[in-house]
Parts: structure tokens; sequence; C-alpha cells
């Protein structure tokens, strides 16, 4: 089979760190261009400043990665599958679920594959955490998740923009992950939100959803963490505690500790690679959905200003 | 075929107004019940303070319309549907986009009817606008709607509370019929939102849409409107102009002036019974997303404070 031909649009830092790395260890996809206005791209593959100029004087491909900010990313997924190529949206998918929605409905009928990738879902303790939970009953959750913004997001103005969704950028990775381990589904009940006096997005959130079954999910948001850093969700069930954390790379179960191979980037393109061979989609809004929902029902909190 | 025996949960001023003169007059439904703690209910017909009290002495109801304030909507539709009873939902559907999904899901599970209601579709002039609209080129859309909120909505202290939507309490209606009129699917680009100094809700807010050809959709949404108000529909179109005016109820089309019968809370009822005697449900939710996007997209503007 021959291999994929992808463009990787938008060549920041989660494009060098992460998908250069991830499609060059698999061998389903071949690198064919990158695309920013920016940056000049990877030596000796072709770039080029836009994606129309892609499309334009070539090369030809098959799929494009998207790792721009989520505000422009809608009128380059249109660009692309108009002409029927198959894209990856980074997280979050877009900056409305109304556009998510639309493209959803554009790739079904341009027999293109659309993915909404959720990298959080493929590190090493996500899987065995969701067989483990499956068959339990899930008592209470808490998920804690305090960075220092200055230390991940260095300088990133977009993210503090209305549709950057400030400290819900690493939030929804909490949630990417919540809402695939769990049993039931989730839904909030109360946010309040912090928002500095001088931004658009929040940099603290408390946010008490509960599952289906009635079990309150309780969530720290928090992006003003200095010293060590928590990316934790810990689960009580009926049969003992079981705990994720690092992202999701360390699961902690009551018969000890899993270790397993942290596969975030090599998951999400081998899953891609799958989606485009097998002809589907995968577009799962659930993490987004919660996040407008906690726009839309929060109590918003003025806090102290915030200076890169 | 026996009559759907139905009870009206919350019986403030659009049960009055609109529910229970609507169910009166459908010979498919008998209102069995009404249920509020504060109001005595109608005369002749048996009243609970609670819906668990409803449960616990009857008398027997096969479906419920839920017509209290949307915060509490969820808890008391999942009662209803753990009984197998249908569900009518009064707009919007529910405090947030997650539980509406959770209720879908369950309806589907148990077989029973969910019905987010958008009575603004049931208006006099929207079915002819939407068939005529479907074969035309949409070049730009106007969306106005302004009110006076102290006549339309006196007192009601929890429209102005997180959940409880403010100045798109009434603009959800507008968006129930651009989304259902339009041939195309709407999404946003850009908004702002003036939130009053001592509200949580928005006052009145400025929102572009734009649909999936390119199509720009501005809507004007204001709750300070004294003297003359608003609530049109102008579309403008490759072969003139469609302008839906009074909430849906007048259509004026190139050709003139349409009139048509008003059927908004009887064609609601006429279509809750369809679905129950069909074993459907019928939940849409993109006028709801679209206000979450608002939300969650939105510049927010502090404004002047509102007293009622």
């Amino acid at each position: 089979m021959d291999p994929i031909r992808i463009a990787v649009v938008g060549v920041g830092k989660i494009a060098r760190d992460q998908h250069l790395p991830a499609i060059a260890g698999n061998s389903a996809f071949s690198l064919a261009a990158t695309v920013s206005p920016h940056d000049p791209g990877v030596e000796g593959v072709p770039h080029a400043r836009s994606l129309e100029e892609l499309i334009e004087r070539g090369p030809a491909v098959d799929a494009v990665a998207l790792c721009t900010p989520p505000q422009v990313r809608y009128d380059l997924a249109v660009q692309a599958l108009r002409k029927g190529m198959h894209v990856f949206l980074e997280k979050p998918p877009g900056a409305t679920l109304g556009e998510v929605g639309a493209l959803s409905s554009r790739a079904d009928k341009v027999g293109a594959t659309l993915f909404a990738a959720w990298h959080s879902r493929f590190a090493a303790g996500v899987a065995p955490a969701r067989a483990w939970l499956a068959e339990r009953r899930i008592d209470s959750v808490s998920i804690v998740w305090r960075e220092d913004v200055r230390v991940w997001h260095p300088g990133q103005a977009w993210i503090w923009e209305p549709g950057g969704l400030g400290v819900f950028d690493p939030g929804i990775n909490a949630l990417s992950i919540a809402t695939h381990i769990l049993p039931r589904q989730m839904f909030l009940q109360s946010a309040t939100l912090e928002i500095p006096a001088n931004r658009a997005a929040p940099i603290g959130a408390d946010i008490q959803f509960r599952d289906t079954a009635g079990a309150p999910i309780h969530m720290d948001l928090d992006w003003r963490q200095t010293g060590p850093q928590s990316w934790d969700i810990i689960v009580e069930t009926d049969a003992g505690t079981l705990k994720l954390s690092n992202g999701g790379a360390v699961l902690t179960l009551p018969s000890g500790v899993e270790h397993n191979e942290d596969l975030e980037y090599p998951g999400l393109y081998a899953r891609f690679a799958t989606l485009i061979r097998g002809g589907r989609s995968d577009v799962d809004v659930a993490p987004f959905r919660l996040v407008a929902d906690a726009f839309l029902r929060g109590h918003r909190k003025i806090v102290e200003e915030f200076h890169d």
C-alpha cells in the first residue's frame, strides 16, 4: 500500500515536538510538505507559505494535519475537504461546536476522513484504566490539573483570546480522558471560572460534574501552579481507588502500578491511518461540549491580572 | 385510541398562557394532573406538589410537559423517564448541552419519547418561509430581536442566573427559526455579549454567523428596547427579500404578504402526539448549541447595572 502523503499545517511547538516525529515513525505516512507563513519548515521537505499555495503548486497530498491555533482551523479544514483530503484536527477540534458539526457533515458528504484527535486518550495508562473501570461502581471522581502556564504556554496570546479556552486548553485533555474511561456519561452541574481582569479566558476553574448514575465528579483546574505540577485523575470505586497520574501516563490500581508504553502521538497517527484505510471519521465532541457547557453555565469571577 | 394522559409540571406563565389551552384543544391528550409546589393548579384537575408526589400517589400519567426553569429540568426528566413517561421539554431543553445529550440517550434506552420543543418553529410564517428558501441562493441574513425585558420577563430572577441565558432566552427562538428555515448549516464566527455589572447573563448581544456557503448572518439581540418591539428575520436572496416578522407570524415575500394561521403551541402538541404514537424522539439541539458557542467564543463587555 502506498503511504498516505501528509502535509503538516502550522509548524509550531506541537508540530515539531510531536507531529513530525510521529509521522516520521509511522510507515503508513510520508511527510509530503509543511505549511507555515513564518516557519522555514523541515530540511529536504517541500514547504508552502499557505494551504492555498500548496493546493495550487503542489506537491499533491492525501491528508493534512492542522496544528494551527483553533480559531483559524475551520477555513483550513474546508479548503482541504474541498479537495477531498483527509483532515487531522489537533485538539480542540475548532473554535466552536457548530463549526465542528459543519465540518463533520462536509467530510461525510465528500467521503473524506475527519479525525478530532484527543492525544491524552493515547497516554499509557488510559486504555487499561478504561478496561478496569468498565466493571466497577463509580463512587466519586477527582480531577486535578494544575500547571504553570508560563512554562507550558509561554507568550501564546491566542490561548487567552475568545475561542482560545484559557486553562481549558490543558483541562480539555483531562476531560478527554475522563469521558473515555468513565463507564457513564458525565455532565456539568455548576462551575466557577476565574478570569484575569486583563484577559478573556479563564486562568482557573472549579467544576462539579456528575455521571448519569449520580456519582460526583469534581474538577480543579489551575494555571498558576508553580513547583510540582499535577495532572491526576482519582476514581473511587467499589473495588478501591484508581489513580491516573502524569496526564494519563502512570496508572495506579489497588494491585499496584501498571507500566505501559507511552504512545500519545504515535497512537493518534496509527488511529488516523486506520480511519483513512477504513473510510471512516472519528469526531467525538464530548470533551469540547463539556467545556462549552462550563462557559455557558459557569459563574465568572474576575481575578488578578495575568502578565506573561 | 385512548388519549395520552399528560401532567403539566411547573404551572407558571407559559403553562397557563400556552400549554394548558393547547392541551385542552387537542383530543389526543387529556390533562391528568398539574404539578407545582406553589400553584394551586386547575379547578377539577388532580394536583401534586412535586413529581415524586405524583408518581407515588397518582393519578397515573403517560407523559409530562416540563415548564419549569431549565436549571431543574434534568432531574425531573430523569424521574419521568425512569417511569417510562414521555417528556416534553420547554425551550431551552436544559441548562447544559451535556445533560440534554444524557437525557436523549436515556429516552432511547427506555423507549420513551423525548421532545425538545421549539415553539417558534410553529409560528405561521415559518413553514412557508422554509419552503420558499429551500431553492434560493442566500446572500445575507439579518436577525433583529429587540424587546423590553421588563414587559416580557418581569421579576424572573432565574433568567439572569448562569444557565438562564439572559437575552438568549428570546434569542434562542430566533435561532430555532433560522436553523429551521435556512437551507445550510450556520455557525458562529464572533460575538460580543453585553453583561450588566450586577448580573451573570447578557442583556444584549451582537453576533456574526455564517452559513457553510459563506453567507453572512448577523444577529442583533437587545433586551433594553422600549416602544416598538422587533422580532424580525430578513433574508436577502437571488429572488429578492424574504421577511419574517412578529417572531415568525407574518411572512412577507417579494410577491406580497402571506397570511397563515398561528399554531405555535397547538403545533407543538400535535407534533408531540405524533412522536409518541410513532415511538420516536425529536431532540434538535442546534439552536442551543449556537448559544453555547456564543458563550464559549464571545467577547464579554460589562455594561450598566440592570434592575427590574
